[in-house]
């Protein structure tokens, strides 16, 4: 998507560790245009399949998953950071590794939400080295639902989560992928 | 607004303690509808202010600001919870009393996204004691910045948060007010 890759050539910035910094317009303050845009292109993506439900993590993903489920009329859900593992039997838990901060965490949504009879799309701010994605998807298959596959604003290519995915099958629609950012100079994937 | 009294009345529960649950459809699942109806209606509340910024708190007021600032096509900005009051110069600080947890919680926004010559509408889910509201304000107040007032989806009128920011002069537009729930009995007022 043109808009996303000019908006972090222009906007965005590169920090020590791989870190793109795009809190300007993506996930801390929300350019309303691209997010229009971009719930837009991720509709167009998967306009073959019959998405039940949206499902994010908080925080960041949340705007982009309402902007999607908005366009499609279906139910927005977010699945929560919990403190510990102790939680009712009334919901899903997985647990989630941080590789930006070293630890893991879990990760909880509630059993009403999520369906076996559930067509659920994946959305993200970020897919890096895939580990929120597969929380997201332990969920589902906790669930017993399908999913759509998963639509994210920015993949890091070179951290390599995306390509591990799409190779076990999922389906990711990347609104733009970062091939390379050496020496602060962002190349994308084409 | 008669949706969202419909949907609390329909769909909500009364738990001890005062909590209206309405993960359902407006906190953890969001039903795009009434996401939809509800961002429809605060924008035409404050059609006749000027907003260049919509500013909410994480996680669960996320969802009702991006409908809000999709359809207002102005920035949508969302506050942050911190660990610690320790952050850097770049950053607004705020702490926040959580009623409900009985403890505080630090609060941070970064000063780049709030501006003197912003006219700011603040969005949240709730509104108890108007504990997170007042954080908000108060970092307007630091930017120098203006408030078009709050919205908020769901006011605990019993609480009486509310009652006190419109006394003090902030213009609040509560989707629903919730008088009394005694005996699990939802009361709105009128």
């Amino acid at each position: 998507m043109q808009l996303m890759e000019k908006m972090i050539v222009e906007k965005g910035s590169v920090l020590p560790g791989d870190i793109v910094k795009v809190g300007s317009f993506l996930n801390q303050q929300i350019d309303p245009e691209l997010l229009r845009a971009s719930a837009e292109e991720i509709v167009n993506a998967f306009s073959d399949c019959l998405i039940t439900k949206v499902l994010t993590i908080e925080s960041s993903g949340i705007a982009l998953a309402a902007a999607v489920a908005l366009r499609l009329g279906v139910p927005m859900v977010f699945a929560k950071k919990h403190k510990s593992a102790n939680v009712d039997g009334e919901t899903y838990v997985t647990v989630v590794h941080s590789y930006t901060h070293g630890t893991d965490y879990t990760v909880i949504v509630s059993k009403d939400y999520i369906k076996s009879d559930d067509t659920v799309l994946l959305v993200d701010d970020f897919l890096a080295n895939g580990a929120a994605l597969r929380g997201l998807l332990d969920f589902i298959r906790q669930a017993g639902a399908k999913t759509a596959g998963a639509a994210v604003a920015i993949e890091k290519g070179f951290q390599h989560g995306g390509d591990k995915l799409r190779e076990e099958g999922l389906r990711i629609e990347s609104l733009a992928i970062i091939e390379s950012m050496d020496g602060g100079a962002i190349r994308f994937r084409p």
